[in-house]
């Protein structure tokens, strides 16, 4: 019954709202679930992200691939995997994808070479649903500066995050059966509703009894 | 003029003395040089440092591998290009031999997948000499006890140390006219000496101007 579901998009396109809203109807509905992200999720990417999220500290692109990818190969294998194997759902807070994204797309790595460093990073481990919550950078940059000071990636420029933005919807168009895309305007609500008849849908398709709401 | 020279082998081998004394005979020779390590280097190389040496970390080797390659991504980038571009010599105490000895050899890791993020990491930059200091890992571990509490690769086991000195004496019988093998049973100033001959007699091929000592 494990289902292993990641949330990708800007900062400020409401990933953590509706990830806290999923929980709470998986909670309601009775599913086992884990909520872990990227990067972080274990002690060493706890450490990785705060290294990543020094403001001070000069971070070449490629070195910070790699910073991601080590926290990733340690998040797999001490918490999306176990959790997996032990029959959860496990709700990742960005993951592989943020990477082609952000440093494949954003940042202009070779994406063949990220391709393969997240192949091993993630022994292969893919999301059986990702939703990207899609947003303009633009009004994505301004909700992420309301809430305080804006982190490395944020304070990127604006057209690296349309290459960011394209990044995402590119692999979203080569993979639609993995990926909900939703408008990340739309209202929080809305949202909630969408990505929770996804879920449940793919649930109730595995087996999983859903506890009425 | 610039000379790109690295230094490995196992903890206790004398790495330390030997770049040192390198170091004071370039000095008295006249000739720039820069001294660098991994990991560290570099602002974040040493962020990096402070996690791989954290005793109480769990780090998957695949994860180890990527601290070791985003800080070595940094360090050339940042330090030791720059360096050999200003026709500097540049020494540094372990450099991708380490990863292919400890992480490929030693941990298992795939020595494909090792070599090509290497490949990515250094952007193909390799040392014009290598110094090898092979020793015996029963004494290279004693000698690195003798001087405190070891660190993660010290605490390995001894079967480790034994594939990690196996691979690098692999990779040295592969590139010959890289590699310097010596024995790091030698006296220190035995060492000094055969090292010295060699860097001299390399700057003086490349038309450098040695310095009467």
């Amino acid at each position: 019954m494990s289902l292993f579901i990641t949330f990708e998009g800007p900062e400020g396109s409401g990933k953590s709202t509706q990830i806290e809203r999923l929980a709470t109807r998986l909670t309601a509905a009775g599913v086992n679930h884990t909520l872990t992200r990227e990067p972080g999720g274990t002690p060493l990417g706890a450490q990785v992200r705060s290294v990543l999220l020094d403001h001070d500290l000069e971070i070449h692109p490629l070195s910070e691939f790699l910073l991601y990818s080590a926290s990733r190969a340690q998040l797999v294998r001490d918490v999306i995997r176990p959790a997996l194997q032990a029959g959860e759902v496990v709700i990742c807070d960005r993951y592989a994808d943020s990477s082609a994204a952000y440093q494949g797309a954003g940042r202009g790595l070779d994406p063949r070479f990220v391709g393969e460093v997240t192949w091993e990073a993630t022994g292969g481990l893919r999301p059986h649903i990702t939703v990207l919550l899609d947003l303009d950078p633009e009004l994505g940059l301004q909700r992420a500066a309301a809430r305080g000071q804006p982190d490395r990636l944020e304070r990127a420029d604006l057209s690296f995050h349309r290459r960011v933005r394209q990044g995402f919807l590119n692999i979203a168009a080569a993979e639609p059966e993995r990926f909900l895309v939703l408008d990340g305007e739309r209202a929080a609500h809305e949202l909630e509703h969408f990505i929770w008849d996804a879920v449940a849908a793919t649930l109730t398709a595995l087996g999983q009894q859903i506890g009425v709401r």
